[in-house]
């Protein structure tokens, strides 16, 4: 009899779960299940959507029906898991259109994902709706339904305030500039992308937002959502005077986080463990047998800090994905032991790339960094067209191993990122980096990469942690 | 009494151990020697030069006296050293106005570089000129006075004939095909750049050459250079028929690579390598006590086969500058144990990019690589402008060791090939980066980087290298 795979959610993790189990098991039956009306998509291609770069949204759908079907793996769109029983290994399932249905499994993939994260401001829901329901004129951005409402509103002139000036909530500002809104920022926190970079590598957005015309304040509380029927705008008290200050909206955007699905896991009996999240193995099995789960609604460790971390990268999702499926299948795939966070963005033309923890996140685990920080260009100083770019590489301070690197500039920032990753996965110190022969031609890279000077930087401050041993001179001939 | 260091060659080696040795010794007396003009310049710069992409030659000065002068580092330009005694460790040179100096030194840095090599072709010096003097028209493309006569002639419309299709040769093809030259380029070898990329990988490039209208004809070899007193084309015989062919041109471009200036070394007592090349250590000393030798006139360990190898290229000697600079004056620095030999290019909007050896390389060393390849693009596939880019993964057959990699394609290929270096170094296998977490954002790269799909394909050849193996799931709660 052949394998029975449930996966439910059809995004990014679900959509690579399935075809990584079809790859390892030409037979088996497989199902997935997504309460979105739409096949797999690009979350992360959602403020390109919304900006026009991207012509439609739907071009963000990256999983066919008919590529799917070519898989023999079956999607029920448009419904929602009510219940899973693991006694009986059966998901029970119902459709929009109120079909039911029951699904009997031998390996169930949880890839249920997350929801966007809306703090509790006052009047940010509707009155007399469901409790999560959002004044009109107020959206999140995880859904290309949430994509269509916000273009729906952001036309020309209109005024938009984005709570929230990390990652998403950048991205969809910049769209929305795009789109001629006139916008603001309001973050909680001293600055944005502070997930992502340290201070004084996210001062250098900060500066690229105010160009772009942008308006951004920073500790700022949002406490109000204004207007009775729909948004119009939002009241937020400045946290270091204690002022209120009012801000007129035509749409509110929260872009505030992200809170995995984990209900179904914790009805299912799956251990959610310190951040609240599904606690995987490196075989990416929850502790219930045969059910496996991928992507935001999972912790998994950090590999520098050892630290459990929710990480919400679509990359790291579809690597989980990819090891799932295959399990799931009969296969026998494994994890790293934990996850580098390669992280990348780029609103408003500044370029942003970082690798493991901040500073402020080592140091919260008692690692005090030892830093090497340069300016630079993209390109050797004769050549047109080059750019500054400025690169930050954290090393551990006994041995200069590589624990973090972060770079901004406005161009050729985010393959640079990767040499970092390569090295923090190699165990490699400031050192060993310092000495890389990267690729140069004048077009491309100066003689002496800024990511070596970096390094270069960081190991001088190190007291000769490596001297060169005695070396003979080459014979005489 | 202050150190007394003299360098002989002023190009980047010569400069950049001259910064080293003043970074080290704040006292020492430092002398170079240039037999050039110019103070230090990009020799990787002339073809921009000689373009126009770069407005003026002189831009490609890289270290104006100023700055010397500031560093206290005394320049003899247009300067020919004439002999060295290394018995009184003395230095005998002539300037071309006559006046002849005595250097004395504690440490020498030999940094003399390398000249273009001229094959034997009728007819392609001066008649009753001096052993190397070029025929009027014939040009090789080594110093800024070479590119001012190389652009002297070529001038809208004039016809070019570019002998060898290395990257120098390219480059400088493209360089006359912007001028408005028409440009056939001339090759012995079966395709172009075989000493940077596999041929596959070459194939991409000569597509893009034939694009670009410049005529490629490759498994020629020139025998003569025709015209009595200035050139006015070649003669190439078709290597596989044995067919003459006559190429009708008004400058000649010879780009067949280079030869390390040894001379000096020899006489004083520096025993060259395999490759006729100067022996030195990872400290950079000769087999003389106290006499270094940097760059193009060195050999030095390549890091994957270990063999003496003479790499040409910029970035290493800037790496050897900083080690004999430092270790001149007193210091303590030492290289790797052998060069990635990274390489990068890109004429013809063609980028290219390599590392470590080339399959052909690494069967001569009797190692038959599994190799990884796969096309795929920059960006999402839904996201506008991505290009095609191919990837080529060379593997250690025993243990899936990354031996080298090339990367080929119109954008984005220079930083990717970075990571392959960092992995080289570290001696990661294609099974570990293919599990490297890359930066991914709708503009800038794609959720699984082209760079890891490679490796996953090389990993997919090897009968589970290593497999997972078991792991307890987590616990209930």
């Amino acid at each position: 009899m052949p394998r029975r795979i449930v996966i439910i959610g059809g995004g990014c993790g679900g959509g690579t779960a399935a075809q990584f189990a079809r790859k390892t098991d030409r037979e088996a039956e497989i199902t997935m299940i997504e309460r979105e009306p739409y096949p797999q998509y690009s979350r992360c291609g959602l403020p390109y959507g919304i900006s026009g770069i991207i012509p439609e949204l739907t071009n963000l759908i990256e999983a066919p029906e008919e590529r799917l079907r070519k898989n023999r793996i079956s999607v029920l769109l448009g419904t929602n898991v009510t219940r899973v029983d693991a006694g009986t290994k059966t998901v029970h399932a119902e459709s929009l259109d109120g079909k039911r249905h029951e699904l009997v499994f031998d390996s169930l993939v949880l890839a249920t994902g997350a929801k966007a994260s809306v703090p509790p401001i006052r009047g940010v829901t509707r009155d007399g709706g469901r409790p999560d329901e959002l004044k009109p004129g107020v959206f999140v951005l995880r859904t290309i339904d949430d994509a269509k409402g916000i273009q729906s509103i952001a036309s020309k002139g209109k005024r938009a305030v984005v709570i929230g000036a990390g990652l998403v909530g950048l991205e969809v500002a910049e769209a929305l500039m795009i789109r001629g809104c006139r916008v603001t920022i309001v973050e909680y926190l001293p600055n944005c992308i502070l997930a992502m970079v340290d201070d004084d590598m996210a001062q250098v957005m900060a500066a690229a937002i105010a160009k772009s015309g942008v308006k951004m304040f920073t500790e700022f509380q949002v406490t109000d959502v204004i207007g009775d029927d729909r948004a119009k705008g939002v009241v937020a008290k400045d946290r270091k005077t204690g002022e209120e200050r009012e801000f007129v909206a035509d749409l509110v955007i929260v872009a505030t986080g992200q809170r995995g699905e984990t209900e179904l896991a914790k009805q299912i009996g799956c251990s959610v463990g310190t951040t609240k999240q599904i606690v995987v193995n490196d075989k990416c099995e929850t502790c219930v047998e045969g059910i496996y789960a991928v992507g935001d609604c999972t912790e998994y460790p950090d590999l520098v800090t050892g630290k459990a971390t929710v990480s919400g990268l679509g990359t790291i999702a579809v690597k989980m994905a990819m090891v799932a499926g295959v399990n799931a299948a009969g296969g026998n795939e494994c994890l790293p032991r934990g996850f580098l966070q390669t992280r990348a963005t780029e609103p408003f033309g500044c370029q942003v790339a970082a690798v493991g923890p901040t500073t402020p996140q080592l140091e919260a685990g008692g690692i005090k960094p030892v830093i090497g920080k340069v300016r630079g260009f993209t390109l050797p100083d004769y050549y047109p067209g080059r750019k500054e770019i400025m690169v930050k590489v954290l090393a551990h301070p006994s041995d200069g191993r590589i624990l973090g690197a972060q770079i901004v500039g406005e161009d050729r920032v985010h393959l640079r990122v990767n040499a970092f990753a390569v090295a923090i996965m190699a165990g490699m110190t400031v050192h060993d980096l310092s000495r890389l022969e990267t690729a140069y031609c004048p077009p491309a890279a100066p003689t002496i990469d800024v990511i070596t000077i970096a390094c270069e930087a960081a190991r001088l401050k190190f007291s000769r942690a490596r001297p060169c041993g005695p070396s003979p001179r080459p014979a005489a001939t």
